[in-house]
């Protein structure tokens, strides 16, 4: 099979089919999506409950953030047909010794090693990025006679989980110098309990019917991009289509593979220019996992929307975690869709070792993690068994290699990686993805969503300007 | 009495005082300060309790803002000399109808309408600039459908308490677009238990011992300053004096008065410039009241550093406040000093209209005001009548007229009233003041300090350029 297409983009995630939406509207339908997997949607994955009818949970992507900004919010509440929820009522913060970390004993000091982050690089531009944790231990040393031990066990034990949990990475690999650098949330953060499949189908009814059938190509992998010519060429593992344009939409992660037998590996010809092979170290992902539990019944509050669990200890060894090992965020599915479920948010390393746990043993083994810390919140003497156990395995999917972008210890600002790609290799290559575009929308679905957009702005553009 | 010197310094507050360590320090010792009130400090003012022994309240700046870059904070670490207190501890929002309200049921809706008013003016620089309570309103007919009521109404009260008690001034008055402009604090807030005359006389230690006596002359007011030629004539009730430079530290508020029977006013010859007049109106004060209540005994929490009263009604007359009218910050003395002590924050009007109560009847009536509030944290039935009861009285102060620098609607960004000052009229007629510093230490007692070192700095440099 060959095709010669005005446009070919490379994933059909929120971000290749906002680029399509934008294409066909302004005139341009000559289009292919290739993509790798056997279904759309790319990191937006939402599975239904087995267990309880009508309940989705979303394996990537789950909340709207930016509600102030965020398109797709705007266009949900306009559809109305997308259930949502603002899960940011009432949250409890505990760990291993108190059922309830009350917020004034840790806020003020988190927030003040937050500012002493950002100070410090401020005015010594030229300061060393080190780990978030380091910097920690570089204010404890400055400041620890002006702080509680106990508040100030609490203020880190916040700092990890604010840090570990947007980013999906341990403190020990994120970096002090940008990990709250994109913290700047645009409003509130809502749900979206139909899961985000749901809004995937809403941008594809802005498509023609037949769009999907007729215009996307499920489990095709390119394999070489030859942009060697003004006609861009484009090999999968059967065929070879040709193009006019090309919008890359690719997780960033897949960028930095340079092992050819890797099966997601793309030959570039002619290569990569250079400043993608010096940064490509940075464009590792992350892994913001999650781990579902369904029981039989609910246990806990109904009414608070989520449990901060903090961790006032640190792993001995990461491949065999203990309880209370990690900080984890365990939100509440009785609160928001009333049944009896807790979502736990896990990060690198453990994110990775729980997806390489024995699958003989795996769910007594992630059981035996987080049974000690649902015990905290539990009103049964020892919380019953679960009935069913989901989690993600973003880092073993060889199309994702992680959830999405982080800020690793010496990594660029984000806006010099977002612009690399942002920038296009040239007027016909050019990148998509919610990690080529920056500010708080960055790794986001909106994010991109927007990308998407600004890509076939661009192509429409370049090809009104030869008219 | 008559006198040349090389710098005349107007105001004998901590900027003030600053310049001339610095200067001295430069090897400027001609300096005379002019000191209208009877004794230095300006608006660092401390009074000693008459009822508990070793306490003093602060009725001008309290705090050490800024922990990480706060200099007098630093100083006094060194020094060892002052006692102070991190009163950031467990604090309780209450309100008329809970004894306490969980942050949790407004902080995330109090982020979002902060957001809301940035996004606004970032979007649309263009957006006249209403008041904080219309821009609340704004947001509301936008969102309402996406907020609990009973969250939205604790949520605005919080955005109340931040915007009145930070500026002094009512929400009717604020400028939405810059009530949170300078809302950035470097760190946490330090409570100057020693009182900040002590920190004052650190600075005079700074200066050769007879200096105060011999170089500071108090109860002189300025009446005319000519700087129509070289050098420049300062004229004060019974005396007129000759310098090369002047810097001047008032209080902005005082740079508005134009009406020559004003004890305060001063003439200017020639007249300030255009721009001067055309912002005047914008260096009025707004005013960060006090009340101090002291008990026989406590009544409420010993541990509680501070008490946040929401309050979800609006004063219908500001000439008859009501309990619960406005909202108010109480400092728990029994926490930061072991006395039986509250210390309320107010704001504009309410300050005003304390201060201009009947002296008759004044205790009675500010008690009539504060006991339903009080009473919510209250552990008696009844709270007990206080025993003693102060006030600030800032805006009846003919030196302060006002507790210090605001923002209200329509008022231009603050750094360009603030390098107004800054920039000085010429390089010999120049200002300093915690009103010239642009940033988080504007209107702080670290931003006078700021200044004071910004000046002598400017006026070495220009004499070190002529020899």
């Amino acid at each position: 099979m060959t095709g010669k297409y005005e446009v070919i983009i490379i994933g059909a995630g929120i971000s290749g089919i906002k680029t399509a939406i934008d294409l066909y509207r302004g005139g341009v339908n000559n289009i292919l999506i290739l993509e790798a997997r056997n279904c759309i949607g790319g990191r937006l994955k939402s599975v239904k409950s087995e267990n309880f009818p009508h309940v989705t949970y979303d394996l990537g992507a789950s909340w709207f953030h930016d509600a102030l900004a965020n398109p797709l919010f705007d266009k949900a509440r306009e559809l109305g047909n997308i259930d949502y929820y603002f899960d940011d009522g009432e949250l409890v913060y505990f760990d291993k010794d108190d059922k309830t970390v009350p917020s004034w004993k840790f806020e003020h000091i988190t927030d003040e090693i937050i500012c002493y982050i950002s100070l410090s690089y401020l005015k010594d531009p030229n300061k060393p990025d080190i780990s978030l944790k380091q910097i920690c231990q570089e204010y404890y040393e400055k400041k620890h006679d002006l702080i509680d031990p106990d508040r100030w066990g609490k203020a880190i034990a916040t700092i990890r989980i604010f840090g570990e949990l947007w980013h999906g990475e341990s403190w020990d690999n994120l970096s002090a110098k940008f990990v709250f650098d994109e913290d700047g949330h645009l409003g509130r953060n809502v749900l979206v309990k139909s899961g985000y499949s749901k809004v995937i189908q809403n941008e594809m009814n802005e498509l023609p019917d037949k769009f999907e059938t007729t215009n996307i190509k499920l489990n095709t992998s390119v394999k070489c991009i030859d942009y060697s010519n003004d006609i861009i060429n484009i090999h999968t593992g059967n065929d070879s289509f040709s193009c006019d344009y090309v919008v890359l939409t690719l997780p960033r992660s897949l960028y930095s593979i340079d092992d050819p037998n890797d099966p997601s590996y793309i030959k570039w010809v002619p290569e990569l220019p250079g400043d993608f092979k010096k940064l490509s170290h940075y464009f590792e992902a992350g892994s913001l996992g999650k781990v579902v539990f369904e029981f039989s019944e609910c246990f806990w509050s109904e009414t608070v929307d989520r449990f901060y669990a903090l961790s006032k200890q640190e792993p001995k060894n990461p491949n065999d975690p203990q309880p209370w090992d990690y900080p984890t965020i365990l939100i509440n599915y009785q609160a928001n869709s009333g049944v009896p479920a807790l979502v736990a948010l896990t990060q690198n390393p453990l994110s990775s070792t729980i997806e390489n746990f024995d699958p003989k043993t795996k769910n007594e083994r992630i059981w035996q993690l987080f049974q000690p810390v649902i015990a905290q919140i539990s009103n049964a003497k020892v919380p019953p068994q679960p009935i069913n156990i989901l989690h993600t395995s973003w880092n073993n999917d060889i199309w994702a290699r992680g959830a999405y972008c982080t800020s690793k210890v010496g990594c660029p600002d984000s806006e010099t990686l977002t612009n690399l790609f942002a920038k296009g290799l040239s007027n016909k290559i050019r990148f998509a993805g919610s990690e080529t575009v920056d500010g708080s929308a960055n790794g986001c679905a909106h994010g991109g969503w927007f990308s998407g957009q600004r890509e076939a702005k661009y192509i429409l553009d370049d090809i009104a300007k030869k008219l």
